[in-house]
């Protein structure tokens, strides 16, 4: 019996390897006449074998977060793995949500549309950077979270045997948000142009178009597009979304812009928008979040912006897949908008990230170990290939089953003391091997994190090889 | 081009003639070859049309909530539609949450398992009631509302073709739950015993023993039940659920027992939990709703209580559709759960929903509209069959292709100033006229608006007939 109370997400190592034996297009007849006949199998005395998880989850294996998660808390390393912030949101968002709070009125369910205070907030805010007046009853859907807004996505435009386009690195969500729905998932990776042993910027890492053409077929219904990016960080320049956006209009697929680190992005860089773009705002929803905005990750709440032809199907899906999202937090995100002005919140916030980021690039750059300077988002992309790591060192077997970096990850928790995600996670079995030198690093984290980890990472010079 | 902004929840009567004709069963491929020439067609005028949505929610139409809600709120009459408190929660629960909140560490993402101050509150407070010590751990689910933890089984277990046996009438959601993860709906009536032209009890509700196995098959995987039933009020007895639970080890189904209104149930009948019959525990998935428990339907958090070869695979769905459920929320109600037992608060509420059942049961009684006495939860349905409403009533087209139901809601709506629902919209097309003579009243509404509902049922008397 497999492990039924792992977390369970799905790899993407393993996902092919599953695909190619169930694909998921295909009416799975042997599994189910197996089923069927195990059903039929009365009284048996161990009822639990015959309740079968669905093809769907069954191929889901243990997810990297549960694996580092838990790892930092019980080594105590400094934990600059999973994004989320080890701080507390501004007092502000803390004034915003208990004043929602003690709305007493706003407790019952939503409207599945989305609270209108919140609506509004977000047309407010976000009318200007998209250049035009957002309609907030038609073309703003607030989500359970990004990721539920990109499930709902899914669910509301992929038919089996749909293929979906991924840039890697990808959020490893999208995997099974895709294959939950029948989707095919079909991968085109970043290329970093020049040498990753030395320090470069992540402008270097290039989608060769040539390449991510030679992947569209008839079968193409949407791309998922990333900006600010993680985990490379690259800010995509208009010139890089306008050859993306040619080939979506060419082949006439939906674009999803996944922009939840939207006001993360670092001079001389701004972050632009592929909706902005000639044309493509009829095709593109771009995914942002409450979370990743008002550094409050636990509050699920996100948004979708664009077209009504677009956003009306999404809320279509995700009306029967949560029904509604949760009020009070809806509210509070509201007031949030408003005192985030009067706060001049999002140019602090920039500053903020921007010395943390100085922080650990020192960091890197005092025990050599080369890196990607990111221009957006909160991780650097470091280069581990010249760490040589102690041969025969004692992996666990969830460890030992996977590429290079989840062996340089797991032993920089036991004997550095600074936690990381392997970025391999983020590529298909195929491409994994792209990732196996690198590390990702988070950095919104506190000062006293940060220092941890550089005083931590003294201890990796020695093993790093002039 | 259909109405992409409608709310699209599916109908019960259009569900089973679009099955019919698009099986989830089978690959589209002429849905899918037409999309794929649509998309070779470049550069056209009306991309919308393009961007088809999925087979699973194409087929979606108006939900019978976004017609009456905003109806009652237009017309201001008294709403006793919509299954939500009129009135805002315990000043405790406002307390909890405002204490979570300030908890300024707590705003990250939870674990996908769900906090461990909650699990533990409900492991405290449910592990009596299922006669068992409930391990928090691997045997309670936190879930971004009862709704979403539904979706998360069905996404968890059911492949395409594989049958869930619904007994109507049913709670709409499970029907869209169901088919957008291929699972084909099965329905099973309750049929009232004796005459529902005069006051019955819901106990004279029954199901059919022999008709629900005469719709078992080798393809049944699930059984949903409900208990306190919503709309009828019954509380099923241990005899009936033996019964049921006896034909689910028989063909081995996986029970999903809907329990949210577990609190909620009227002397001299007590609620009882099939998961506690001999067997039951280890095919048994209950779910409770946070929500319907302490008032507060807009904080999303249900959860899911059974053994951990189902709550593993429902979590691993789970983490794929929201990742995790809201974190503060979360905590609000593990203090909840805390301050309730100091409050007597359980106790108390079933004394106030029994007070405001009598006052709605007596406004019914007082015109002459014979009424099933609900054993629990907070509906009643109440019997049109002799009211007479005026023929040639102009009713909108959305109303005018319904049932009789739909237009004796609609005309009360506007004529009497009282918001009912149409039951029809829980029964398939088939069974659809079995509901068609009642329309469910919901009293979790303060005693204002039962009062103005019980002035304005007055003006209904002169349409029954004697």
């Amino acid at each position: 019996m497999k492990n039924f109370h792992s977390n369970s997400l799905v790899s993407c190592a393993g996902f092919l390897a599953t695909i190619k034996k169930k694909p998921f297009v295909k009416f799975p007849s042997i599994l189910l006449s197996q089923r069927i006949m195990a059903t039929n199998t009365k009284n048996s005395s161990d009822n639990k074998q015959l309740f079968e998880k669905s093809d769907r989850i069954a191929h889901f294996k243990q997810d990297v977060w549960s694996i580092f998660t838990p790892l930092a808390q019980q080594l105590k390393a400094a934990n600059l793995g999973q994004g989320f912030m080890d701080f507390p949101p501004p007092d502000f968002i803390i004034e915003a949500a208990t004043r929602a709070i003690n709305n007493r009125n706003d407790h019952q369910y939503s409207h599945p549309k989305g609270r209108v205070n919140l609506k509004s907030a977000l047309a407010k805010s976000y009318s200007p950077l998209f250049n035009r007046t957002l309609d907030p009853d038609l073309e703003i859907l607030p989500t359970a979270g990004a990721n539920e807004g990109l499930y709902a996505i899914f669910a509301a435009f992929v038919n089996p045997g749909d293929e979906v386009i991924l840039i890697e690195p990808f959020f490893d969500q999208y995997i099974a948000n895709i294959t939950m729905n029948g989707g095919v998932p079909v991968f085109v990776p970043l290329r970093p142009q020049g040498d990753t042993n030395k320090i470069m910027s992540s402008k270097d890492w290039k989608l060769d178009i040539n390449e991510l053409r030679s992947k569209l077929t008839s079968k193409s219904k949407i791309i998922v597009f990333n900006t600010p990016h993680n985990p490379v960080g690259k800010v995509f320049s208009i010139e890089e979304m306008a050859e993306i956006n040619k080939l979506a209009e060419e082949f006439n697929l939906i674009i999803i812009s996944d922009e939840v680190y939207d006001r993360l992005y670092y001079e001389p860089d701004v972050h632009e928008r592929i909706a902005n773009l000639p044309g493509a705002w009829e095709r593109t929803i771009t995914v942002g979040s409450g979370g990743k905005t008002f550094g409050t990750t636990g509050w699920r709440i996100g948004w979708l912006i664009g077209p009504k032809h677009l956003i009306g199907a999404a809320l279509s899906a995700q009306t029967r897949i949560v029904f509604c999202v949760n009020t009070p937090l809806q509210e509070s995100l509201a007031i949030a908008f408003d005192l985030a002005e009067k706060h001049d919140y999002f140019k602090n916030m920039i500053e903020e990230y921007t010395r943390r980021r100085e922080k650990l690039m020192k960091a890197l750059t005092d025990i050599g170990l080369p890196y990607t300077i990111p221009q957006g988002s909160y991780f650097i992309l470091a280069n581990t290939a010249k760490v040589k790591v102690p041969e025969n060192y004692p992996y666990p077997d969830v460890i030992l089953q996977r590429p290079r970096d989840f062996k340089v990850c797991y032993w920089m928790a036991k004997e550095i003391g600074v936690v990381a995600i392997p970025p391999s996670e983020f590529y298909c079995e195929e491409n994994a091997h792209l990732a196996e030198n690198f590390i990702r690093l988070a950095f919104c984290k506190t000062d006293k994190t940060l220092d941890e980890a550089a005083k931590n990472l003294q201890k990796l010079k020695k093993y790093i090889e002039k």
